[in-house]
């Protein structure tokens, strides 16, 4: 049995995800595909568009067999975090072999080249990343100038200016750093520009857009009509479904709950949440005066070296009370499922043999299971959920099941 | 000069408040009228119908000459705290002679009877007490019980019934701890019913309603045509300005803030708020689960020995993050001054000579006045007005002024 593991959002799902499980079986020979996908916040700090259920019946309809929940302080946190976190988990499960990640160069060998490079980080290299950042580039800006100028080949400065090439390279370190014995395996995206915002950016012939130009359409357009074209026969029906009843969200409609949260804040307690310092936490009180909306307010925390994103995923830990905490540890402590197929459940007998985490498939029975540490990281993704579901009860007066009386999808 | 003080929440003004102010003119020989009022949030634990500044200016426009702001911290507590706060204030303030508030009784003699006995707690009232608590009454039921035993005389057990005595009865309390100069005057309130919801159920003839009606009238009937004849003219005028733009303004606004407060509290964290001791916080974590909004919140968690008040009180203090904190002293530190008749602004440069406490005329100058605790207590009220007027804009688009921006009003 060959399982290959995918790293994901689904935020939503789209045609050129069904287009990765597809290749990555083929490329990876696997028998089956297990997915690790963020919950209801996602890595650039805000609210996914559909709920983690939805998503999650979204992806076992076109071809996933499990999808496991990154905890929510991974799937909110820098690239590195969040690629360690999910490598961890799918190593962990104990019958994955490989992953396979779509990224725009499509070469393995130029990305593990990079990586082994920033995983023994030279001093040569620590130096002309300083240098950078001292000159005020933010770290990712900084990263690709030190590795540009070290490397000095134009190979490798093209790769470095792709989000999903970084991402990649990421993935690699991580099963370098943590002796994981996946394999990597990456397919080249199809997608011109991951952020373009128009459907009609993407190319009609492939029908593939990227997501954030499905959720802008959603948002401007304020209908469904062109997205079956974009989105799996039955991925578009989930949303179909969803749409106008818990679908979609955006962040800022958890612009007055974020306004609360800040107003009782002050430069020590913000410095407790993951990823704040005394320089970030100065600028949020100094610009809380004009708060406007979640969007607004990270445009305005926006700086040379603080990027949009990350100033929104800053401000979704801050949401989700989300803390440099000692007490958790930087490793999950547990496999939660979200959904199977019934025609795989086997690869959950086998995964309770062989995984090194405890599999949480109720909510309700994790405090049997798990550790305290594991449980106050749960804890943070059944807060995120119940906050999450609040927002849709506010929006749509549509009450979703609580974390504790929801099962697991079984399709 | 004569000054008389009176302590309120005109929520929102009527005719009794102007009856109140006209009378106790009367009955001290005072020629000028100073008013304690609570902020944006009331005793009972819920936000106030429409904002302070609407209702300092519906007390100028009947009467009052200054209105001074109830730091939240004491207009959100028990009536012991709430009347010691107001009582405190109106004696630093160096030029009120006397007080006067409105009781069913009418009967200063008495009430100052029963304030005697309850502030030297005699042993035999103590065990009395605490014989009905431990059978399980409120605080309040538990009181009367013991009083009415003790005293033995059907006056004093008549007196114990009604709200409005209960209230005076602490105010003549406060006046005794804290050595006030502050004479003591009560009129009988001519209302019926404290807590009557309907319009109809007030006498007609003298056209003198509860506050609570009126609010009654508005959200049920979602109108304001009935109650012209209720309110003074100038303050009629006030409110229909605000109506549908600021006003009214209830509980249920704060629903989901509410719930996202409580969604991140533990046991610990919840008896850290003023009010809060374990049980509560056991009772609250258990009903959370059940949490449809402010309103049904605390109607849940009513039981025999905690009263709706007393439970909308304590989950007041977790949206406003009011702690039960050493480091806030447990008087009031300054005198915010919400607005006065321009006619009567030598109140206040007397006052500046004769006041214990700093005057506070201009939020953004307030650090320089007072004390780091003082900032504290008067950050509560900021971060109070803040939230308000953020709900406000939730419900209405209206932006109100933030409270380092809006000065005093003069009328």
């Amino acid at each position: 049995m060959k399982v290959v593991g995918l790293i994901t959002e689904y935020n939503p799902f789209h045609n050129g995800h069904k287009y990765h499980i597809e290749k990555a079986k083929e490329m990876t020979g696997a028998d089956y595909v297990v997915v690790v996908m963020s919950g209801n916040f996602v890595q650039r700090g805000t609210p996914a568009v559909t709920d983690k259920y939805t998503r999650t019946k979204m992806a076992l309809l076109s071809g996933a067999d499990l999808v496991i929940e990154l905890p929510v302080r991974f799937a909110t946190a820098s690239a590195e975090l969040f690629a360690t976190g999910a490598i961890k988990l799918l190593s962990s499960l104990g019958i994955v072999d490989s992953i396979c990640f779509g990224t725009e160069c499509g070469d393995i060998s130029i990305l593990t080249e990079i990586a082994e490079l920033l995983c023994n980080e030279p001093d040569s290299y620590k130096a002309l990343l300083n240098e950078c950042l001292k000159k005020g580039d933010s770290f990712p800006v900084a990263r690709a100038k030190a590795l540009s100028e070290l490397l000095n080949d134009p190979r490798f400065i093209t790769v470095l200016q792709s989000p999903n090439n970084i991402l990649g390279i990421e993935y690699i370190k991580a099963i370098l750093k943590t002796n994981s014995h996946l394999r990597p395996f990456t397919i080249t995206r199809k997608v011109s520009g991951y952020h373009s915002s128009s459907l009609e950016d993407t190319n009609a012939s492939d029908e593939i857009s990227s997501a954030s130009a499905i959720r802008g359409y959603v948002a401007s357009h304020n209908q469904m009509d062109l997205l079956h074209k974009h989105i799996p026969k039955e991925s578009f029906e989930c949303l179909m479904q969803a749409y106008q009843q818990t679908f979609p969200i955006d962040a800022n409609d958890f612009s007055l709950v974020l306004y609360y949260k800040l107003l009782f804040e002050n430069l020590t307690s913000l410095c407790d949440y993951l990823d704040i310092n005394s320089d970030l936490a100065g600028r949020i009180l100094n610009t809380r005066a004009n708060y406007q909306s979640y969007c607004d307010f990270a445009d305005q925390l926006k700086s040379k070296n603080i990027t949009h994103t990350r100033a929104t995923r800053m401000l979704c830990h801050i949401l989700l009370n989300i803390k440099n905490d000692n007490t958790i540890s930087q490793d999950p402590d547990y496999l939660r499922i979200l959904g199977i197929k019934k025609s795989s459940t086997h690869l959950l007998r086998t995964a309770s043999k062989l995984s090194k985490l405890p599999l949480i498939t109720k909510v309700a029975d994790a405090r049997n299971a798990i550790s305290a540490d594991g449980m106050t990281m749960l804890m943070e993704d059944i807060n995120a959920a119940h906050l999450y579901n609040e927002i849709i009860f506010e929006k749509y007066h549509y009450k979703m099941k609580d974390e504790y009386r929801v099962g697991i999808l079984l399709l």
